[in-house]
């Protein structure tokens, strides 16, 4: 998320309750993770095993919990509890809004556009034009929508990412990251019934054009689906996946997060997706193989009664 | 879906810029995808090796890219883009109509039918007597709903099918198949909370009478599902599956398109059914076999140790 | 459920039709499915094979369909057809009350807590301090929800149980058990969009305090969710589950209707759990073993055509 207008680090250092390392004059232009930071931007590390990543990163001011060297031309906000004054920054510049009416005076609808009954847009929310966008749908504040859209009732766009930290403290309790981030969803595409797509924590979450998911469908925050997907119905992605342009998901398919999906890959129905996959391939299993072999492998199963007996003899069970 | 009253050939060449061939003096009663036809109907085809199938079904008038010769009594309407001759016609006879208020003025709502806050009921639906519709569904326009049937909060009832056709041009782009069909829910059926059910491309998805859906549930588009079915929570059909009585799918199990469940089948939870499976028997695993083998395919599974060590005297992986 | 005030038996045997054995002057305390019951309690039970169970049971009244001993202290309700009998106090004393507007005057809302538009509050239910309820949410009647939580948008808590009891006679009907137990979340829970969480048949469904629910998860009737659970998105959780503490659930993973999971137990994505786990340990398959050996039984698979070629000196398939 980048700020309205530059954030000067003493006033950050005040608010936050840290103690400034390096350049004090410094001003922040934004706030994000560290897989999404940017020059101008706040970070934080809470982990000395990421330390070096986070300095090294490209965020200009680094909340963190231990006095390091700062490295040249970067500022430090010293503090005990990094995590919390992230979230502390993150809902003073995007606080939450609530609503007064199913539409917000502040949303931009394009002309074309229709809003059938009992659908709620939130605050600060675009519309482009030519979309249709069926009853009961929920969209929430700060999300970008292209032209010739189609949202099918009951879909949720925007919900908070699914994001919490253990607090470490006798009780296993957790702490949730406040999502800063946006979906935006681009020209031509459509979202079957009762879809929800999560808000990136401080990025975006991205629908690419011409991309068509059928009903029931979960994208994490933070995901990255390209241009002219085909997503079946009931299909899961995790947080921050990257789904390249042309990939097909056949029904209930499960992507982990933080992975990359290659361009004109096609999954198998069911199959679960672990880790990053080529594209061009068709992919099947749980966890997912090439979908030849792995069909082979079916096969190979139901031989084993057959070389158990030659070698043994008989096949009980 | 059949037309409100027959279409003259003539008008239909000149509306999609087509031309005539055969009976020219043919009227059409209906328009249909090529599965779904009947005397009187249109269909397209615009595929070289299914213009034989398309040529010889009941469809009496056929939209083809090219100039054939036209079986006795039927007549051509021959354009370079049947797809889009097709859709063009189904908007103009099926055409979307925007709602202006929660519960369109042209549905029908039965005596004893209960409407909780926040239903959408579209146009010409019409809904039967001693029904519960619970807050925060959305009922597509055209969709029938039988006697005492009871729809859980937050479903989607005829949302559009999930259909499109890959353009040939240098982009990978998707041109949406409009949907005509209609969904038909019959007497006692229940439906759990945020289920979808979607309409058919021509032809109608029915939920069979005295089924009950649990939870998150999606019906594909053009469905057939029998009476007395059980459905657990996170089932997924496809589109134009034929479920027949008395079956019991557990929980997410998926069911491919195109196919049918025998009468009485028992799938277990989390299975996945690709192709025809016959009734009154039991089946398991992704993709389903019969139960009984399928579980002991687990048990053979777990023996490839012992065996590879009798063969190679170690079993070190 | 208990009744806001004692039933005398002999108003309870005109009111089914059943004759009373044993002692006539008792009062029931509430209505209870047999798994559930207190002392007080009226149950059923018509199945032979259960009758020393209920007759042994904490139950006090005891609905059932064949004069037996009466045990000592109990009252027996003697009918044909118990289930029908149960339904019917069931709906007498918690009958269904149609809602007139989007919050009922009923409810009671906590202070700090925010109503989205759009969101249904059912009656007699409570909602407690700071929660924030996103759009399009449904919260059915005698629901109860404690300090802090957050409901995102579309989630819909406290639909019924999907629980039917198939009719014996010649078509293969279901009849409904009515629902009359309720849905508590304690404090500090957050459920993503999209979520299902049924009511009990006759308890309580929980989420205990803290737990995180991710989007499109279902909760069934009666599970008992623990303190600082993580569950991801599109789990599924069966009918009286007992999730205890610090359990995380990744991705789709499906578990099964009465069993245990133990305290802080992992289930890796896709997995299905179809009995009871132990805590403290990961799992991973459809069905579930640990993990470990699960994985390597995969490696296993990929060993056997090297084992069938060292048998046999080939490899064909």
């Amino acid at each position: 998320m980048k700020f309205e207008k530059p954030v000067p680090v003493q006033w950050l250092a005040e608010f936050t309750g840290a103690r400034l390392l390096g350049n004090t004059m410094q001003e922040a232009t934004g706030i994000n993770e560290i897989h999404k930071v940017t020059t101008g931007d706040i970070s934080f590390v809470d982990f000395e095993k990421y330390y070096n990543a986070c300095l090294n990163s490209a965020a200009t001011i680094i909340i963190i919990n231990k006095e390091v060297d700062c490295p040249e031309g970067k500022t430090l906000l010293v503090t005990p509890d990094p995590f919390s004054a992230y979230v502390k920054i993150v809902k003073r510049f995007r606080p939450f809004e609530p609503a007064n009416k199913m539409v917000s005076d502040s949303a931009f609808i394009g002309e074309g556009t229709l809003l059938q009954p009992g659908v709620f847009v939130g605050n600060h929310v675009r519309i482009g034009n030519n979309c249709l966008i069926h009853p009961n749908v929920t969209i929430y504040d700060h999300t970008e929508i292209g032209d010739n859209v189609i949202i099918h009732a009951g879909c949720v766009i925007g919900a908070d990412a699914f994001y919490f930290k253990r607090r470490r403290d006798q009780e296993m309790q957790y702490d949730k990251l406040e999502s800063c981030g946006r979906v935006i969803i681009q020209n031509d595409v459509e979202i079957g019934a009762g879809s929800t797509i999560d808000k990136g924590v401080s990025g975006d979450t991205i629908i690419g054009a011409g991309t068509k998911l059928d009903n029931h469908i979960h994208i994490g925050h933070g995901a990255v689906i390209g241009k002219n997907c085909l997503f079946a119905a009931q299909v899961g992605i995790g947080g921050k996946a990257i789904i390249e342009d042309e990939v097909i998901l056949w029904g209930q398919v499960g992507v982990s997060k933080d992975l990359t999906i290659g361009k004109g890959a096609v999954v198998m129905a069911q199959s679960g997706v672990p880790a990053s996959i080529e594209g061009g391939r068709s992919y099947f299993g749980s966890p997912v193989g090439e979908a030849k072999p792995k069909m082979r492998e079916l096969a190979w199963i139901k031989r084993i009664p057959e070389l158990w007996e030659k070698v043994y003899g008989n096949k009980n069970l």
